[in-house]
């Protein structure tokens, strides 16, 4: 199984590649683009543990030569300082302009690799090897890379699109499977807010809520139509001019929870996932959408093993306020993505705060 | 005397405005742009006291919030952690996407505040108002941006693009008379390289070793040519192909003097001048120039108080050897930029070793 994804941008176009076994002959996708010998691979010690070797085979076999770097786990990592790193890593084996920045991990690898590809030697060649769901089907697409700044997650970044991004489905096996569903959060997402057909195949799985049920054909048809729509959207849209933002689905309520709860209890995909039941519940009670639209959405994520409530300590005042104080509102009015059917959205800053209120008190625990 | 230059680029063109006084403008050239009303203006102390508050007035009276940045002098301070700390600065006046940073300085600043800019929030706005000669007609054009490694000048960067230039030729009064000279070893070099013309003018003025000789209108034409010159280069090979390498003539041996004098004797234009002088000669031992039209750069070299011998203490091997392991060198063949006739030149990587060693002795004091 082999799906080919075009990313047709003005300039600097690539491909997305979905194949299982496909770490295994890394070196060969690479050995195409015609690309310089060196090539500074960049993990974190866990997953560079269960697939570092596989990859570093593939790539030697292919001749290139190849370098390491290592970067802690984790979001806290996720700094300029890690960034500094890299560039001393790069420098030790003298890259060139020629060379190339791979990356072999989630979206904290991913995020961080391409941002240090984008600004050595003012751009090298860049290689996304996503490791997670949601780096497979979001943050490996589209061109954003960066850092955290100590007050503000990705404040720092820039736009650099990979050479190439190549996806093997086998590596999510070892994917810890909160980590899984927070990716199927999205996955629902794009079903939502562009593939009705996606949405259509998610309903008609037994189950959703771990990769080991889940037959290789239907991953491998999440992955592609996820990673179409991401696509087809960024394509449409490089640098976040307008369509872009209906990606936001489920993100403007999911941020506030986030950030209330401090992005440790609830995780990223858990918190979409509520934000989408609660966009959906205000398009309803809007009269933009069906009801049973909206309880089919609602029971995809439930059988996702992702949560449908908020929680009860979370203050619904609180998340308005928060709403209103998020850095993308603009002159006080908060932007919503709503479903109107299943497979289309619309935005609108016209949502009352009491509605918004009504729908959060409603489905809180 | 206005002098405007389009810099026609497949995205993001913009214009380089050149005029007497315009400092005072600042405010009105900007809000033609239709940004948004923040702008963060970067400079140095030094540059900041003769020239900041004339720069806040006009973006004041022109409606514009502006916070500002400084960052103490010297190319010591080109780093990542100066970076860090425009950061924090945006951070605290709450930047956003509309918003621009504007760098009011020479090359450093200009490069700085670009990078900046290029990775906050993922690019914002950049304006530039270079204050010196070389950052006029070099550094601010060309889309350049980026700080140095620890280890090595410029590893760190982005190519990211101005939304506007604005040179204002009287604050050059201000500027060290050895700064303007290295300047005008950057006006020079596109004299030979590109611009008979300007070459011309420049041979038919008195004195060109301190601004205080020039007429307004000399220093409008020298500008105007100059920023020309490298646009036109630019425009045509934004991102280094190929062209662009003309740029460098007088700075395949210009870097290795600097280099081996540790960037602190001899400065950036000095070692320029010397480079041309070199790569002039080599041109009429391979009888690819005349030797009349060598001497009458070396002239120029000279009107312009600029050194046009290598310094007794450095050893001609040191800078064959430098040139060897210089990172733009491809397997061992060193590239020299090599001028035909005044305002052309040609790119060639077969100078033999033996001839190089042979000016370099030539053109020691
Ligand atoms: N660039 C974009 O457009 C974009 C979009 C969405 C998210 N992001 C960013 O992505 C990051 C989140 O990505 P993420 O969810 O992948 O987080 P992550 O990179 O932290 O990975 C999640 C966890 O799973 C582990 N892991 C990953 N792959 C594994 C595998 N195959 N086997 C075992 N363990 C594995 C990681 O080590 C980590 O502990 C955030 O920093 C976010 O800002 C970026
Ligand atoms: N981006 C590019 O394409 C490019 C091209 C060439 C050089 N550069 C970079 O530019 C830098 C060199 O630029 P530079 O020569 O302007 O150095 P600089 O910025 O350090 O300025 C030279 C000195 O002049 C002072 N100065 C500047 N304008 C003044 C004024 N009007 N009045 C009084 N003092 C003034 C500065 O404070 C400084 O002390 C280097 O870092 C180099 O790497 C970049
Ligand atoms: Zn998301
Ligand atoms: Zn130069």
């Amino acid at each position: 199984m082999l799906s080919v994804i075009a990313v047709k941008l003005p300039e600097n176009s690539y491909e997305i590649a979905i194949a299982p076994g496909s770490l295994t002959q890394l070196g060969s996708y690479i050995n195409k683009l015609n690309l310089g010998k060196k090539i500074l691979l960049v993990s974190n010690p866990d997953i560079f543990s269960h697939y570092g070797e596989i990859a570093l085979t593939s790539l030697k076999d292919s001749g290139f030569d190849v370098f390491t770097h290592s970067i802690p786990e984790g979001e806290v990592n996720k700094t300029l300082d890690s960034i500094a790193q890299i560039y001393d890593t790069a420098l030790e084996n003298y890259l060139e302009r020629s060379s190339t920045m791979l990356a072999l991990g989630g979206g904290v690898i991913g995020d961080m690799t391409g941002f240090a590809a984008a600004t050595w030697l003012r751009g090298i060649n860049f290689v996304q090897v996503p490791t997670s769901l949601l780096s497979m089907v979001d943050a490996s697409i589209g061109g954003k890379t960066g850092v955290n700044h100590p007050k503000g997650k990705n404040l720092i970044g820039a736009f650099y699109q990979p050479r190439l991004v190549l996806i093997d489905p086998q590596v999510l096996k070892t994917l810890p499977v909160r980590e899984f569903r927070a990716g199927m959060a999205e996955v629902i997402k794009y079903g939502v807010i562009w593939d009705g057909d996606l949405f259509a195949k998610l309903e008609g799985a037994d189950r959703l809520d771990d990769i080991a049920y889940l037959s290789e054909e239907l991953l491998q048809i999440i992955l592609t139509r996820s990673c179409q729509a991401k696509a087809n959207v960024v394509g449409k849209d490089e640098k976040e001019a307008g369509l872009r933002a209906i990606l936001n689905y489920g993100h403007t309520i999911g941020h506030a929870i986030e950030s209330l709860t401090g992005y440790s209890v609830i995780n990223h995909g858990e918190a979409v996932a509520i934000g989408m039941v609660a966009a959906g519940r205000i398009a309803t009670k809007l009269q933009m959408w069906t009801q049973e639209e909206e309880i089919r959405q609602n029971h995809l994520i439930q059988k996702a093993g992702l949560p449908t409530k908020i929680p009860t300590d979370l203050n619904s005042e609180a998340v308005i306020e928060t709403l209103q104080t998020d850095k993308k509102v603009k002159a006080g009015k908060v932007r919503f993505i709503l479903p109107t059917q299943i497979g289309k959205v619309t935005i609108t800053d016209r949502v009352p705060s009491d509605l918004i209120r009504e729908v959060l008190e409603e489905i809180r625990i």
